[in-house]
């Protein structure tokens, strides 16, 4: 089975040529001058005027995560899907480790509930909650099962937090088997006070979710792991940032040189703490951590993503309906499940940093595809369009227009972060290996056509 | 006239991959699996166990270049052979406005000097030394030519220094019509009474002229530099810089957002301030201007590259023979032409920075090619293996040895700055649009086959 | 002749003490706890309620001083009496080089001015605007003549500018004779470009003064100069800051141990471009330079005088007469003659700091009086009270108000900057050399009480 | 009971004036010039050729301190006859909660241990190691009861560890009542795994108390306790700073007006790792926390004391005699006391900072005394001679030679980290409150003569 993807303009993270794109089974083939494939096709598809781009790769998913009693939304099957029609092709999501659990028996675990349900491929990374002599051993075991990127927690004690100490431990451990440690970068012992406080004084709206957690705190943190990495050589990738401070240490360690690296998600280029303010418990659709930020906030991490001290855009997907699972944090904003929906919106949300002068195409591509596939070693069999590359392909109409709406979307949850909002440009057609998941027709995909990654090492080291 | 080049691992800025190239006429048609392609080829090259990579791009040369009464050692003929012999398929010279010339004249006179002479592609920047209504109005006209980056000097008053006045207007101009300055970033009037005092007491050695140019003046004029592009808002590119202060200012510079990009070359990598101070005149091999510094700045110049705050690597090519041209400075160190030889090792030597574990593969690739192309408007003609592209292409032998020596070199000058050094990598074969130049039998190219490049803008501005 | 200030507060730089003073002909004779001087007194202040202060230092001033066709409007005379009323009893005064002529000719001719008009004690500073083999020698000599500091300039083209290079050789001179470099930095060379664009365009109101000197080019002209001073190791003082960009360049300097100093001055801190921008040609009466900043500027010099950063206050007071002699630039702002009146308010503006949370009472003094006398080696004559010290003295009422106007200064000068300015604290009684030239009384005071200060080296160099 | 100190050269934190001291029974009641007190005196003193400056001030020791079963080896007797000895005539000592403790029954405890028996005035810090909402609110009583410093501790976990939640709470306790924060600023969590990895290993030498505590584990505490300071507005003071990297994050937030302090401590400025490294045990006199670090950090902390980021120099005096205290820890380094004797030779060897060129006199003056009373809020009754001022006065002799010995010093404690170091200057006469403590006949003090300090809130607060 082969199709040809004709006449549109190939994108990468270095820029944009015309050229046709042959895929044959589910890989691509060959990149070809316009009309110049000598071979035959069993289909073409018309790309004229579109752009061809890599499929996009979410590094940090959460489907059916469990938290505080309740799971995420969605389900690996409906979150891959929705991943699908937004035109991303790939997501790493977490295991999470329970405590008192060993990580190759968690692993087992979500392989049991994302095998044969995606749509589309995955990957994961694994959760540390429990640092011991037998889960450290295990990182190494992880490492060699193709799951080499290890998140830790400076907040939520009691859950996921683990100690400075800890956290030391699992970096020598990544320091010798070449795996990566990414940080949720909060002060949670700190905050967890100023939560208390607001509590006892009652103020319990959602807004307070913000006010308890305050950039400095996600800034002292990111600084305190970057210190943590340099003493232990172990890399370093910091999860979801959200705030100029964080950002100030992650720039100065990687003009320093040092193995550091970082995300950002829409929601803190696009959202304020102004959204968590929205009366009648309406902020609560907005809670996730990090919190959204003060406005002012936005324009560093744009330039961030210029400057490449962020790297990465992921969603951190974590959707909770609003109706009985946000509303769990009625009258008591710590309640309120920690997450927000995004995975179906990245590509099209970052897009429209291109439409208003924010990024360059191909930069788009870069911090969507190419650099998360290099960063958790799935380059270039993603991340890019060339020959022996799984054909993860993207055609992408920049002229079309569109609105964003929960009635719309394919997540499964009951509402959108980004309601009303119109936007320019639309994901066309989606391939996923090969084979074409989503065209203007519709869905043509299935759960269980995505697979397992094992993944590399990090590309990005020396 | 198509060829296969076949069983290689093409190699990208973003990483490699299996693949064989496919080249028809002047350009590349296809980038194929391996044995995937299904069209004839009237000859294949046989890539296997090498690195096929898209051929080096040299933005700083300078060929027959006049200087102080003599000229540069290298015509646009010998030069453009060396480079190719070095696996650089494209130069950017410098044509050089003498007072009181124009522009446009200045820009016909290097046409005519370059014109049929050139072995490989060629590109022009400008050398603006006469800043006046005219010459502003001219740059316009420059930058429909093809010409958009402009070159200015704070150094060497008299000859091509332009006072911090002049810049401003050349900036405003730039800003205007897209060009991008350039920057040869020293403080010269401050540096020409370091030098009278040091000629005046007798300390006339070649190593003086390192000594009399201190690295604290190349940060101010860097910084300056910099600031001026902020009051004017113009792109700017700081030329070979040498120096961690010039380094720390455009770090500060790129990490605020602002469009301010650098080079450095081999020769501030790889040799130092001892080698200006060898004795019997042997160090007026390797006086060039800014000068070579303290080994100490070469780590931080890898660590430059590292981080991107380097972007490019270029040679500043400037090759005055020992005999009779570097003598011109016996006795008098203000004397000896500036300038060394390095076309034809710059991507050896850079190379040897993989071998090292400074840079990884696909960075090599980038600082010498990508991002050359894209920083001075020549991608994706040129800096990538894609459909489309020029057929510019190194076959490079990772595991190969040599040792550099004038007596084997194919630059037209009587000593190499390398004499003797042993390294790993080697050229193998050359395409240079399409025509094998260079392969294991030897040479097969031709004076004239290189064509003027007329350039688009810069492709790193948002 | 002896005094006994009695019942005061006496104020230190490090805090304050209740004690009497004893004044013993022209110096202080002892500090001793309340009413326990066991000698007699001539006379007897009552400082009840006040605090009893070391008189006010201005650095910086500019009486009579030759501008462009016409003088600064306060003479010696009227000058040092106008800043005797506002509680200051030293000023550095500016002896001006005209090119052509040597320092020591200037150094008479400014000594033939002052002499015998001066109502207070006052020193000079050297402008040298003519560096030559002569000039440089000549600095010597003012070091032996009690002139160790040497403002230089880096705009003003064609008026006091110097080169890079002269100010090189300046620097060079200055770390061999103890002196220091004071710096006017602004980079004139391209300021004057932009100036003149202005008048092109047709833009001459005074407030493009402000506009064609963007803060950027006072922050570059700071780096500059203390890069210079780096590279010859002379100390440096940067005078009449205004901008947060040089202040940050004073900073990392600081920081990194350099021996870099900067005053600032009262207008920078308390007006803005917005006055600049006053219609009716209003806004020349704020012409000085470096210009007026946006109001953003004010909070960072507050800072910076916090963190000593930026460590004296003075004035440039340097007078024009709206009438006739601002007038000179209607139509064409840069004829406006540049410089503001202020040293009649010194003392009571930065007062208004303490009032207002900005600075600590010690503080008030410190940058006022006890830096400046440190800064300008008059320490311990001026600048403290202490046994031995000159009986310069401000008993200062810190309760009083008052309301600052034209009508009742004593500048000879035909506006105030700061017309109805309503502010707290007042000076009540100023001693000079153990003479009471003010108190609640009025003036008794007179000219050529004021001495000559041959000035010791900066005693802030380890 | 009145004494004239007669002759010599009266030092301040800004200079020095040729001047006599008079004091009447406790206090100074006068200085005035040379030969000019009208009075009587009952004694007087010669200071012909000597410094007469205000007494020092350590405001660092721990005496009779608990430490793993063991207690520090001066007692409040000894340990201040000994500091009168080198001519510190106030201490502040650290009270210790002990878990489970009150804070006020351990200022009456340490009132016990203290009270009658010092020979000199002494005030108290309070370590806070167990908050609660109890102790919080003691914090105010603290504050009431003239002791408004509290130390907390970012290491020793289990002993005197704060959690950064618990450091948040007193922070907001000491915003609120005025009170500084003192911060022991070690990541302890960390620090403490890096520790039981070396046991685990066999490495157990003393040098590995310092191998285990790397100097970014400093610098990220320091940080840490910077950012909780600025989310609760608490001033700040860092105790014992080690390392450059801590002083980098120190000077970051004093240049951005933060109410950040730091002291540094004698053994950081002349000893180093490599006296750890002794051979035969002997390293373990010289184990204290933070460790003594690579002699490249002394540089550094010189010019943080220079540009005032190091403002006080205190001792962390805590000494433990190598016979069966230090020798705890034979064979696991982990358990040798830890702590170093300093409190006699302070002032001789900052002094010796002078004598090299590190510090001006006046400087000297200021980090030893007059800032240190300006801290702990104790101006101007000490760290001054000022009339009013408590008579702690020292006589120096700045050209006497000595030389440092367990054989001389009075320290109880049985060795000397400074055995043999020969040095330029020496106490020649200390007077206490007005009474001759010590002279060039000997001891003249007595336990008992030191009264309790009730401290004002810190001055440099704005
Ligand atoms: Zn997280
Ligand atoms: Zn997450
Ligand atoms: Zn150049
Ligand atoms: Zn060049
Ligand atoms: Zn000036
Ligand atoms: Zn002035
Ligand atoms: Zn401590
Ligand atoms: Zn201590």
């Amino acid at each position: 089975m082969s199709i040809l993807i004709k006449g549109g303009t190939v994108l990468s993270s270095t820029g944009s040529v015309a050229a046709d794109v042959v895929v044959d089974g589910e890989r691509v083939t060959a990149v070809v001058a316009p009309d110049s494939w000598p071979g035959n096709a069993d289909t073409v598809i018309d790309a004229t005027g579109k752009y061809v781009l890599p499929g996009g790769i979410d590094g940090h998913t959460h489907m059916e995560m469990p938290f505080g009693g309740t799971f995420s939304a969605d389900t690996f099957e409906t979150g891959t899907t929705a991943a699908a029609w937004g035109g991303t092709t790939t997501i790493v999501d977490f295991a999470v480790q329970a405590k008192g659990t060993s990580l190759l028996s968690t692993l087992d675990k979500w392989h049991e509930k994302a095998g044969g349900n995606c749509a589309i491929d995955y990957g994961f990374h694994m959760i540390v909650s429990d640092v011991n002599d037998g889960t450290l051993k295990e990182m190494d075991a992880c490492v060699d099962a193709g799951v080499n990127t290890f998140k830790m927690f400076m907040a939520y004690p009691g859950v996921f937090y683990s100690t400075d100490g800890e956290i030391l431990l699992a970096m020598q451990r990544a320091r010798a088997n070449g795996g990566t440690i990414m940080m949720h970068a909060e002060n949670g012992i700190a905050i967890d006070q100023l939560v208390a406080q607001a509590i006892a004084a009652g103020r319990t709206d959602p807004v307070q979710h913000g006010l308890t957690r305050p950039p400095e705190l996600e800034g002292e943190a990111t600084h305190r792991a970057i210190q943590l990495a340099k003493v232990t050589g172990a890399p370093l990738y910091i999860v979801h940032l959200s705030a100029a401070q964080a950002l100030e240490a992650v720039a100065v360690a990687r003009n320093d040189g040092q193995n550091v690296f970082a995300e950002t998600c829409p929601q803190y280029l696009f959202l304020s703490i102004e959204d968590l303010a929205r009366p009648d418990f309406e902020g609560a659709k907005f809670v996730a951590s990090p919190p959204l930020r003060e406005k002012s906030h936005q324009g560093a991490l744009w330039q961030g993503l210029r400057t490449n001290d962020l790297s990465v855009v992921s969603t951190d997907h974590c959707p909770f309906c609003f109706v009985e699972q946000k509303e769990l944090g009625r009258g008591d904003f710590s309640k309120i499940p920690n997450g927000m929906p995004g995975v179906e919106h990245r590509m099209d949300l970052i897009y429209q940093g291109v439409v208003g002068g924010e990024l360059t195409l191909q930069r788009w591509v870069e911090v969507t595809s190419t650099t998360p596939a290099r960063m958790f070693g799935l380059y270039p069999r993603k991340g890019v369009i060339a020959p022996g590359s799984d054909a993860d392909i993207v055609v992408y109409d920049p002229k079309a227009t569109q609105t964003l709406s929960a009635s719309t979307h394919h997540m499964n949850v009951d509402y959108s972060a980004y309601e009303g909002l119109e936007i320019t440009g639309r994901v066309d057609t989606v391939l996923s290996r090969g084979r074409v998941v989503l065209d203007r027709d519709g869905w043509h995909g299935a759960k269980g056509h995505g697979r397992f990654l094992s993944r590399e090492l990090n590309q990005y080291l020396n």
